[in-house]
């Protein structure tokens, strides 16, 4: 084991170094000339100050529900006698307060770099494309290292303080299980931080575009707007803390599942069978860390695109090849009937994983691009009015969710046969299987990471460009990386919800193994769920309708914080002389801190609505009712998640389309239909669909934590 | 057995007599002058024209589907030897054929008597409202009697021709199971004739609309505008013709599931348990005879729902008093131990039911209704513009499903406990509690649908009072009816999606219990389904996701269909000289001709989404998965309709409330955004939402049809 520890360690501390050298490459960059400096205080000020508060907020509930917790789990094992229930409770209760603060911290790191790399990506546009691309790049790599690297250390640290360095077999076996409160720590954290940040940012943009450019008629960015700063602190807070906390626990998550499920396969692999999940990761970390460094943009004449996607590419192939040597190295050994366990098997499940993440970017892609059929309809549709247009992105959207299930369907399927060829006649070899395929699948989060946060870092560089008035030639730079940006937010959120989905499945079969365990019955038994049993079914109905319900919160959440920043933003044009003619500066700080109590309040109903329900249709309809909450829940959130993210995305594409000239261009009837689709869409992409990867964790992890205490 | 059936079939020429008598009655009223028959002719002919057309595709389609039918269960059960397999295939292929006979039969009923009362009820509302009233709701009643006793009818006599009559146990039990394929052939008949009607309906409408009001600016129901007859026409073949196929497989489907579930009880009640659910259909008739001559408006001050709300209450305790007795003297028996049966918690399964209808139409009335929270709720925010119109729209038709899917849930939990109290240690008694609840909540089907056809009846007398010109005070007559028949057709609909989804539950009992006779095990065991396995998940996966892909399917079709009738009412426009000076006549014929092709084309793909995917999940992924696939798609289907319905309806009248003088009223901006809402919820709550109502019980019957083949 030892080896293997060395291994994972020794890869965080290269990660730790890594973004130490980042960090320095960052802060010896140019930061501007005084008026970008200005302009990124403030909106540095305003990022710090939400995710401040936001912390206070989630802390306070995380406290809460660590207590429940350690109470819960502590009368859910009473019957094994007071000593093993009271140290079941506090192994769970701390590993949920570890991972709460393992997520807050990634968090805040992401959203620390990206507010520290913006103005210095605007300033390096002056030098080039180029600069300003590794600059805004790097600060997002920062956050994509940050990320997995602390998700590795915590899982890690915790199985080997939890048994792992026991030596025991009972012992070690035991601690995948301990360690699940990790995972709802981070999805706990992760859904408040996505769901507050998202309705942060959508507020905050719609008030400012409505007011703005509706009813006064400034362009966007324009600093007399007293929400522009909001604005721009909304991108950094919605999509760097937001995204960087899903991923976090999607990474967690999928690790804890995997180990729960390398347990089953003791017999054959030992404990290389639970440790193999946190080595995929390791390579993962050293893949992308390549990957980074291979991005280049020296033929400025190019798209940025391509020199991103080089470096994707590259991460990809490092993880194909090293992969190959762990699956080969930790992934042997004998089956009961004496013959050895064939290891191209479970490699070709890594693969179907990879497969899979590409066919999900390139979905993605189809759905939302300028250049194919879907956005240029909508576009069409636009020409006959906003009602076409939306009903023709409904259609898109609703459309959009077919391919992905059916491809994740085909390589769910594929990986499982591939577990159970690999190792007939065990169990949890299936899933095992389908295990290997999501750390394929996730073993390139820290790049994809890093170009997520690219996407609010170039946009916060734009805007910073747009309001200090910088030349001409300088816009051009930071719009080109600004276009760029938009398409690696898009396709990352479709990465996000295809990972979740596979993990998913993962995660649903772990709750299954706990109820066995919990049961009593062997691990290689099946837990079947009587889907005629009326509760079984009601557990299914309310799966289904709670995301839409939570849907509908997190939208109306936008919509009520929307209102307090449009009273602001009105009040401060009316009040404050001098707005319109520059003379007088709005005030902006005010403005942020109408968002931030706006979202903060908004964000709490839906996110209880979330963590109170499986609760109660496990404590109430019992353990089967929870599973099939637990499958329609998720396999719902999926499909509505695809729903909002690629609608909303194709929505704010057409609207694009339409600027490019088609249709009437700018100004015309088609493009004020387009802007209407783009409004709706924005929080459907932007707060519900990202909130509901989340949920389909959560509900997961909330699950597995609280599964002693069900009926 | 021979009184009940007497009873049956003597409800039976009931029905039949009462309807003469109905339609002598409407056919003696005064025909209204030249002008209004000449467009009634036009919608008659127009609707007709539709219906035979769409008539033969759906008899091509069926045709097709009876031979695969034939052919597939011909093979399932060739393990069971020749003569029983041919023997099966044949009972199954020629109920099919019935089933969709008698469907399509009541259809066109239904729609012959719209099509021929509505100018009835134009020309007698020179006499005043009630005259009107009673016109409408007679000429409703027919559809709504000719359906439940067609139903009623073709339901026992194929179970007397499949083994009823024998005397045989045996042969009893068995012939459940036989008319399986009626329900089928109904359901399949309902599902194209929903989807055609509802394209149709919208098609015209957004066509007439945009072109008409938008484009050259002349009001609504103008006779100027080209696609005005075929809006009418599309009134009748979207909501008569339409919804009542949709009961009518409601109640077969119903009857057929209660009566497999009755067989488990034959221990019990012998083949009055199967005979009950009958009887329970044959008291509904009455009572819905008895409800609709209560109806009386004579205070013509009054609100006209106040009347037709008091035909509904009696009908309802009609029921309840009837029901009980029927509870208590069929539902009698001695179980295993010796003890009696308690009656009285059956009887409480009926009331249940019964509840549920009342709860459905309150939290429909509460979601659409002009006086209440969440259409306030979009009329306000249409004030900021179509965009929040919209947000705020899906937001309140997420949320709408909330509420109901806890109602359901509570009854389907509430009958099961019942059934099970009654009848202890049986097998199916729970189920058969919910069966009987579904009955409760179906007996007031009739009288439901008589409400329901008024609606497009008082549609078309507004239609044809307003073009042909009659007083004011005649239109004042029909607008106010008008305003009641909108509402009637919400509830009802909110009527169709609760009983089907209670229905849902049944008929997936049924196939379970059908699985478990494939598979030889005891009816009164479980048939457990393996949820952690991959098939099941995916067969899960794909099952959430068709209800996304079939809505987007048809949405898009309303699309299609609308430009077709665009580009013609814009070619009449410029090549006919004279139309909008009023001195030559627009070509009305053909409109609708292009309206009827282009509906009947674009019915085609989503239709066959429906039929083929269950069948494929079945055969390639086996039974469980296609049990995993029936529930998941059952519960997302009743929660995509509830969201397309309520959103739909709640976004036509907050555009109506606006139109009240509120926020503005008509002209304002706040209406501009009200008709954006309106505009997209029209497919929604039209074609969309209904067809998911059809969806959801045709891939419960179509599994049950094909489950010999499955894997």
């Amino acid at each position: 084991m030892g080896s293997y520890l060395a291994l994972i360690y020794g890869v965080i501390i290269i990660a730790a170094l890594v973004i130490i050298g980042l960090i320095k490459f960052i802060f010896a960059q140019d930061k501007g000339d005084e008026k970008m400096q200005q302009i990124s205080d403030a909106i540095k000020e305003g990022a710090m100050a939400f995710l401040n508060r936001q912390y206070k907020t989630i802390a306070f509930l995380a406290l809460i529900v660590a207590v429940i917790i350690i109470v819960a789990n502590y009368y859910g094992h009473l019957s094994e006698g007071t000593s093993t229930a009271l140290s079941f409770a506090w192994h769970v209760g701390l590993a949920f307060i570890t991972g709460a603060f393992c997520s807050a911290l990634s968090g805040y790191i992401g959203m620390y770099m990206a507010v520290n790399s913006n103005v210095r990506a605007a300033a390096g546009a002056k030098s080039g494309l180029n600069r300003a691309l590794q600059i805004a790049l790097k600060g997002g790599a920062v956050t994509g290292l940050a990320v997995t690297a602390l998700s590795l250390f915590g899982v890690a640290t915790l199985f080997l303080a939890y048994g792992g360095l026991s030596g025991q077999d009972e012992l070690i076996k035991e601690a995948p299980s301990l360690i699940v409160g990790f995972g709802f720590g981070a999805s706990f954290v992760a859904l408040f931080a996505q769901l507050g940040g998202g309705i942060y940012t959508k507020a905050a943009d719609v008030g400012a575009d409505l007011v703005g450019k509706v009813e006064v008629g400034i362009p966007e960015d324009d600093p007399r707007n007293p929400a522009v700063i909001a604005d721009l602190v909304g991108d950094n807070v919605g999509d760097c803390a937001g995204r960087g906390a899903d991923l976090f626990e999607s990474t967690a998550a999928e690790n804890i599942g995997a180990m729960i499920l390398g347990v089953g396969l003791y017999p054959v692999f030992g404990w290389k069978g639970i440790l193999f999940p946190l080595v995929a990761r390791a390579i993962g970390i050293i893949a992308s860390i390549i990957g980074i460094f291979f991005v280049n943009a020296k033929d400025e004449s190019k798209d940025p695109m391509i020199a991103l996607n080089k470096g994707y590419f590259v991460t990809t192939i490092v993880n194909l090849i090293a992969l190959f040597f762990a699956v080969k190295i930790m992934l042997s050994g004998h089956l009961p009937d004496g013959s050895e366990v064939n290891y191209w098997l479970l490699y070709g499940a890594v693969v179907t994983g990879v497969v899979l993440s590409y066919i999900f970017v390139f979905l993605t892609d189809y759905y939302t691009s300028v250049n194919k059929r879907p956005v240029q309809e909508i576009a069409k549709a636009s020409t006959t009015g906003a009602a076409t247009n939306i009903i023709t992105g409904i259609s898109v959207g609703m459309e959009s969710t077919a391919l992905p299930v059916i491809f994740i369907s085909a390589a769910i399927f594929i990986a499982y046969k591939l577990g159970e060829l690999a190792l007939p006649h065990i169990g949890t070899s299936g899933l095992y299987g389908t295990a290997i395929a999501t750390m394929g699948m996730l073993s390139t989060t820290a790049y994809i990471l890093a170009m997520d946060t690219f996407g609010p870092i170039t946009d916060n560089a734009g805007g910073i460009t747009e309001m200090s008035g910088a030349p001409e030639s300088v816009r051009h730079v930071t719009d080109r990386l600004d276009a760029c940006g938009n398409t690696t937010k898009a396709l990352t959120k479709g990465y996000a919800v295809g990972s979740a989905a596979l993990a998913t499945f993962l995660l649903f079969s772990a709750y299954l193994d706990e109820v066995k365990k919990i049961l009593g019955k062997p691990i290689d038994s099946w837990f079947a769920v009587d889907i005629g049993k009326p509760e079984v079914f009601i557990g299914a109905f309310i799966g289904a309708m709670i995301v839409y319900l939570f849907s509908s919160t997190a939208i109306r959440a936008v919509g009520k914080a929307a209102q307090y920043v449009i009273l602001e933003v009105r009040r401060q044009f009316r009040e404050i002389p001098g707005i319109m003619e520059g003379t007088a500066k709005p005030d902006y700080a005010k403005t942020v801190d109408i968002v931030t109590k706006g979202a903060l309040k908004e964000m709490v109903i839906p996110g209880l609505i979330v963590v109170v329900t499986p609760i109660l249709v496990g404590v109430i309809l019992g353990k089967e009712a929870a599973a099939a909450f637990l499958m329609i829940g998720t396999v719902s959130g999926v499909i509505l998640a695809l729903f909002l993210n690629n609608g909303g995305g194709a929505w704010d594409n057409a609207k694009k389309f339409i600027e490019l000239g088609n249709y009437g261009g700018k100004k015309s009837e088609a493009h004020k239909a387009g802007v209407v689709g783009d409004t709706v869409g924005d929080p459907f992409k932007d707060t519900a669909g990202p909130s509901l990867h989340v949920l389909i964790k959560l509900i997961s992890t909330i699950t597995l934590v609280f599964v002693a205490l069900f009926r």
